[in-house]
């Protein structure tokens, strides 16, 4: 059940989305330092990996025409092929002794691994050569990698769009890529709001004044942007002054693609940044269905031509609203700014988990409930889910999803989404 | 059913982890720059979070028994009170103004959210005071946050050995920690091993020898490495000459607290770090009963006193035998090293899926097989499951940790990893 006057989630998602575009601009990235970026153009091999057949274990190279004549028959070892290192085609009646990785010489079809050869001579006994002999009949093909096995010559590998992790870096580097083509990264300015707020070390616990409180947003949302591969600036506090605030808004607007904000834009009398935003743009203030984090902003600030806009997110000022808002509904933009493709740029999909509380009433809001997995896979519920207790994030590790009026009885199954899962 | 002389897995990962102990040094992080570092000490609160009673919405602080008297009573509203500011006492028959975060007055029991107030007189009217009227009696304590609700002074908050992460940031912060209390990072020297391996960039493909192969090893472990929070000098190529090879970790040594290699360590005769090692201290030659990654190498190079050892894993050369290897025993032991506790380091607890795939023989050894949730919350499986198919770990999202001689069967729950929960 939803209530009138409230934007559903999705809804708010949606409009989110479709304001925005991936940001123009390409450039290059050393393979070596890409983790995380974002492929701007879909990734042609231009070879087969591996380039050549090759020897999978160590061993010996065989015909298996010359085994099938006798299973246990004293083949001499006519070569020794190393990884990186040609070897001569295999003459009928020899083997090639072969190590993991050599390249397997013409005329062999099968890879014998060395623990099931024996020798049956050493060099310089009989003619010079050592000879082997095998227990076994391989079969066609054992122990060898195909060429173009991992990738064929000429094939997308990936598309672009891809977000870059650590394997992606591997199989990019497998194809010989030094460099690769990525989208820039994208550049967000960071406020805080409030005349409450201090830094931390600038006043000392004891010295506090009454309703002064630190300012811990900001250590935050910094930390998730990194982990988002963004660019932050972090513009500090903004005083509670409207001239104040259009200037430092204005300024920010020139050199980045996103001002984001903590605080100041509740329907409260003394929130300057909305004025400001309107001013420098245009402003929605949504009231979002969902607990934490009713209250979210969202907008543009205009910028000269060919620049276009700057956009412009004014998340709630509780710590656990902003935290909850900003892996809901930001984390899904920026990836779509970032280059991410729509299907990517939503909640992740949640785990059914058993819930191992109850909880008699719901909130009329959807709610994400900070819980956590226990030993034997069910949830347990944070005690306090006020939107100012930092700790229930830090207690937790990952949020129930619970629609409105939703009551739950122990043992329930329920919508889990872990936090690994919200955060690149 | 386990494979005599092959190690199980658990017993592998128990020697790693008792061989290690947490680097010592502790170093001061500004706690802006330390998302990812491991807390050296345990962290007590200077102070309650929040540190008075305040708002927790935007409306008027009042008293209880004034509106008990009569609900629609006019009410002058005495004070405004925005956060930053301490108000006056509320003297009895009248309410504050107040915002979110702002102290609440001394006398207030109760905030009441401005939807829940209509105006009864603007400020002028009657003796220049504005007045307003509830429509429903506050319940006691309503939308206000208490002091230390979030944090109480002098208690623990986070104990030694927690890697901190955006949350734990923004409640350090929250708590006036400018700087924090952590570990030193950890000194990684990363080497590659073979012959047959060229450098992207150095090389064409079009160029490429027969039996050259790109390095790609480097490249994932590298940022793997990262991902944990390491700090990671890249050595390079290990020629495939002992003397070489020798003086190359003899320097590596010196200065980091482990030398992981890839390639070099198998049976094979073509080797030159395992004597290289074993001259410079000590190695054990594993075969972990593992699909992929039965060669594992684990050692020590010595150092002169009072550093002590230096650690030594070498990894399987193959890209997909190197990468499962450091996910479920690397990545262990060096959260180990970092300090956190030993519950911390292990492989995390599996989530049970539903395979929609048959696997109508397992292998012989346990095997890590690559899979990815498909839309219905299952397990599709990769076709190629070779270990020198980098692609199967950039298509999969998770590993499927199947026990030796494992039969699946369309439906079968089965021990389900996803990559997330295996890369920091």
């Amino acid at each position: 059940m939803s209530r009138p006057g409230l934007m559903q989630l999705e809804d708010a998602l949606a409009a989110l989305l479709a304001s925005v575009e991936p940001v123009s601009g390409t450039e290059s990235s050393a393979t070596f330092d890409a983790d995380g970026r974002v492929l701007a153009q879909d990734l042609v091999s231009a070879l087969n990996v591996p380039g050549h057949d090759h020897a999978s274990m160590d061993g010996y190279a065989v015909r298996l025409a010359d085994l099938q004549v006798a299973v246990g028959r004293p083949l001499p070892v006519a070569q020794r092929i190393a990884a990186g290192h040609a070897g001569q085609a295999l003459q009928p009646g020899t083997v090639a002794r072969i190590f993991t990785g050599a390249p397997v010489p013409a005329g062999a079809d099968a890879v014998v691994m060395q623990e099931d050869a024996e020798s049956a001579g050493e060099a310089g006994e009989e003619g010079g050569q050592a000879s082997v002999r095998f227990k076994t009949l391989p079969s066609s093909g054992q122990w060898i990698r195909r060429r173009g096995e991992d990738v064929r010559a000429g094939t997308v590998v990936l598309p672009a769009g891809t977000r870059l992790g650590p394997a992606e870096l591997g199989l990019t580097a497998s194809m010989g890529y030094a460099h690769l083509p990525v989208r820039r990264r994208v550049r967000v300015a960071l406020f805080s709001s409030g005349d409450e707020l201090v830094m931390p070390g600038d006043v000392p616990p004891e010295r506090m004044k009454p309703g002064a409180i630190y300012n811990s947003n900001r250590f935050f949302l910094r930390a998730l942007l990194h982990r988002l591969g963004c660019e932050v600036s972090d513009r500090g506090i903004v005083p509670d002054q409207r001239e104040a605030t259009v200037a430092a808004l204005r300024a920010a607007a020139d050199s980045h693609d996103l001002i984001l904000t903590s605080g100041g834009v509740s329907v409260g009398e003394e929130d300057h940044i909305r004025p400001a935003v309107q001013h420098l743009g245009g402003l929605d203030l949504w009231q979002i269905g969902m607990k934490p984090g009713k209250p979210f902003a969202h907008g543009w600030l205009d910028r000269p031509s060919p620049q276009g806009r700057c956009h412009f997110v004014g998340l709630p000022g509780n710590p656990v609203s902003s935290f909850v808002t900003f892996v809901v509904l930001v984390r899904p933009f920026l990836r779509r700014l970032q280059g991410l493709p729509l299907e990517a740029c939503t909640l992740p999909k949640p785990q059914l988990r058993q819930a191992h509380f109850e909880l008699a009433k719901g909130d009329k809001r959807r709610e994400f409930l900070r819980v956590r997995l226990n030993a034997q896979g069910g949830l347990d519920l944070f005690h306090n889910q006020s939107s100012g207790v930092l700790t229930s994030v830090v207690w937790g590790d990952g949020l129930l999803d619970n629609p409105p009026d939703g009551v739950i009885r122990y043992g329930d199954d329920v919508h889990y989404l872990p936090f690994d899962t919200l955060l690149d």
